[in-house]
């Protein structure tokens, strides 16, 4: 079934803001056997949104509208569905309970601006919205079902797994769903992993879609069929892929590094510490984003400066004199002194130049050493790997990561891609 | 002058890619005083594609496609031209020389798939792409300028800084350049600021105009103009919001609480070091994000353990046993040990219950005690931030920061929207 968006908000027209709204309904509306086949995106302005709502209702049965629902004078989708359908805004209870309670849990009384968010059509209904104070709205106009959402992500990802998925669920119980598996790699780019598949996999079933999304620091690969009768088929193919590129397969779903990393840990009862420097913090603060994470990690040392190394590493100046901060000796002297001070038993120790500034003929920006294991099988390599600082720090706390759960897994072999960046 | 946007491509309508691309065009035109009113996207579907050129030609006097340029059978951009305009598909001298140049280049002979790039309405124009194969497509038609161009964002970019603005510079040389000016906020919501500017400048002028952008942490306010003649207006209007928000306003344009932090340390000739918990290397991590940090940044601890507290901060075990990890005595302890251990003039420390597990009645998820300042002026405050650990973890990192930016300005007020988280 084909479905109609409707993006709204001046921010989007502006280049302000990179809509990435209409990217998580397609994924949403997929799994439940929906198409966006037209995307139409404008300004706050209500003369456009009411024609373009008219339009693309004469064309679809299902159309989407997203932002334009918040309390400021530029959130129009209301007022916007009061004039195309001729029914006037008048206050929902339902969403006078909501927008009321909302405030309440804060602290606050409920202001004008919060107060227009109750005002809908007469004949709306109201879509739950379980984090934000805006409720959607459900209208049916000129044979189509028009569903409206908050453009504000972590709404709109609510209600896209409820209120949203309910609405469809009622109105086309039929819509077939289309089964999806996605696998999360890293350290291969998707043009490497595609020829991979043409070489490996000639007699690849056709029932088996495989799409990829390209992202950094995970290439996300996909594989979708559309009826459980072919799941055979897919566990097939998934089963030919860990055979070939099982070693990149950090894990499926919304798996990260980080969460790879401390389940493998919390499975062998393992504690791991951090020395950074030139990631600062990031692989730290990726590891502590996992819930639960107290059983496997209790400290991190951010050690910027060569005195802070000495001191809470206990490297040895003359180390620091003789091979610079970044090398070899130091990077390992980190990592001990990290594991002797944490009691841990695993280790990530990072030493490098960010940039953009800092490089030397010798070692350039990008230049980072990396140790990672145990006391007794502590590794420890060079890569150049010159970007931006962002990127740089990103992709370095991901290779790091990657390089211990390779670690934990008793595999010694490197990311392919960053193989090749070795020096 | 308004512009419409025209997107192409499968990939844009499953979700799997997010559209920059858009926002780059929007980005680029707006230097050059042109506003993108509408966007519309679609798959590689010729109808579609065909209808939407037509519709968009009916209202706009700028029509720019981007997508469909490539050398596979789905792209299916100069083939629309062509049944658009009813002019036949001839070779083009011009891309041909560039299809042959480029391949030369790379060692390769031109292929079918690269010669099809050479094929052209008859009347259209070559827009050099600097980058790729494909070549742009200057058209008119239903007295509209169709500009066509690549998908690829790195050859997009190269082409709006060349080829795109040549040609819109060539046919509309009058158009007016607009001027923005973006402050970024912190601690305030946009429905609060909205209220604010109604109720303290109720003469804002028209010339003046005023848009959000929301996001967490911070809050973007953008002041336009659309004349270097009503500069003196948006210099009274910025006026009016210091006197009113001034402690809000952290900076502008790419500005972020670490940036602005470590540019008032930098001022000061400060140190700073974070003792952090619940946020577990976030803060580290963000000011170590900003290029040039040494001098003002040499150690960070991650003490997720009480132990570590203990070890690594010197807090006294009876301080922890007495009141617990989550309370003031021991997040001053830890203030102070950081301090100390680092030598540094200013510091942060966070512990607190990021969740989703670990509450307590008294102590329920979302309490965290930050202490923040200097030896002789420490600070301690306990907040309540239930939400998700992940945007605890951002929010509460971005409080922190916002806090000791504070501290440095001598401000001793609390940002409005945690002021109210205070417990």
């Amino acid at each position: 079934m084909k479905v109609a968006l409707l993006l709204t908000g001046n921010e989007l027209m502006t280049g302000d803001t990179v809509d990435s709204n209409s990217s998580r309904i397609a994924q949403s509306l997929a799994l439940q056997g929906f198409d966006v086949a037209h995307k139409v995106t404008v300004g706050d302005d209500l003369g456009l949104i009411v024609r373009e709502l008219q339009n693309l209702t004469d064309r679809y049965e299902i159309v989407i509208v997203n932002g334009g629902l918040g309390p400021t004078v530029d959130d129009l989708t209301a007022e916007a569905l009061s004039i195309l359908s001729g029914q006037a805004l008048a206050e929902n209870a339902e969403a006078l309970v909501h927008v009321k309670s909302w405030c309440e849990a804060r602290g606050v009384d409920a202001n004008a601006a919060n107060l227009k968010q109750t005002m809908l059509p007469a004949d709306s209904a109201v879509l739950a919205n379980p984090v934000g104070s805006a409720v959607g709205i459900q209208l049916f106009f000129n044979e189509s079902l028009l569903l409206c959402t908050p453009g504000v992500p972590s709404e709109l990802t609510a209600m896209l797994d409820g209120s949203i998925t309910e609405a469809l669920k009622r109105m086309f119980p039929f819509a077939k769903a289309r089964l999806v598996r996605r696998l999360k790699l890293f350290g291969m780019g998707e043009s490497s992993l595609q020829q991979l598949l043409a070489d490996h996999c000639p007699d690849w079933p056709k029932e088996v879609t495989v799409g990829f999304r390209a992202g950094a620091p995970l290439l996300e690969l996909k594989l979708e069929i559309d009826s459980i009768e072919h799941l055979h088929l897919r566990d097939d193919c998934e089963a030919q892929l860990q055979s070939i590129i099982g070693e990149f397969i950090v894990g499926e779903n919304d798996d990260s590094l980080a969460s790879v990393v401390v389940d493998l840990l919390q499975q062998r009862q393992q504690q791991i510490t951090v020395a950074e420097s030139c990631t600062g913090g990031m692989i730290a603060s990726q590891i502590t984003g996992i819930s639960g994470v107290s059983s496997v990690f209790e400290a991190g040392f951010v050690t910027y400066s060569n005195t802070i190394k000495q001191q809470l590493l206990g490297v040895d100046s003359d180390l620091i004199q003789q091979y610079g901060s970044v090398s070899e000796d130091v990077v390992r002297a980190m990592a001990l002194g990290a594991l002797d001070s944490a009691s841990a038993d695993c280790v990530i120790s990072v030493s490098g130049i960010a940039g953009p500034n800092g490089g030397t003929a010798e070692k350039p920006v990008g230049t980072v050493w990396i140790a990672w294991g145990s006391r007794n099988n502590l590794q420890a390599k060079r890569f150049n790997y010159p970007v931006g600082r962002q990127f740089f720090q990103t992709m370095i706390s991901a290779l790091a990561l990657d390089l211990v759960r390779r670690f934990l897994l008793g595999s010694t072999s490197l990311p392919d891609y960053f193989q090749r960046k070795l020096r």
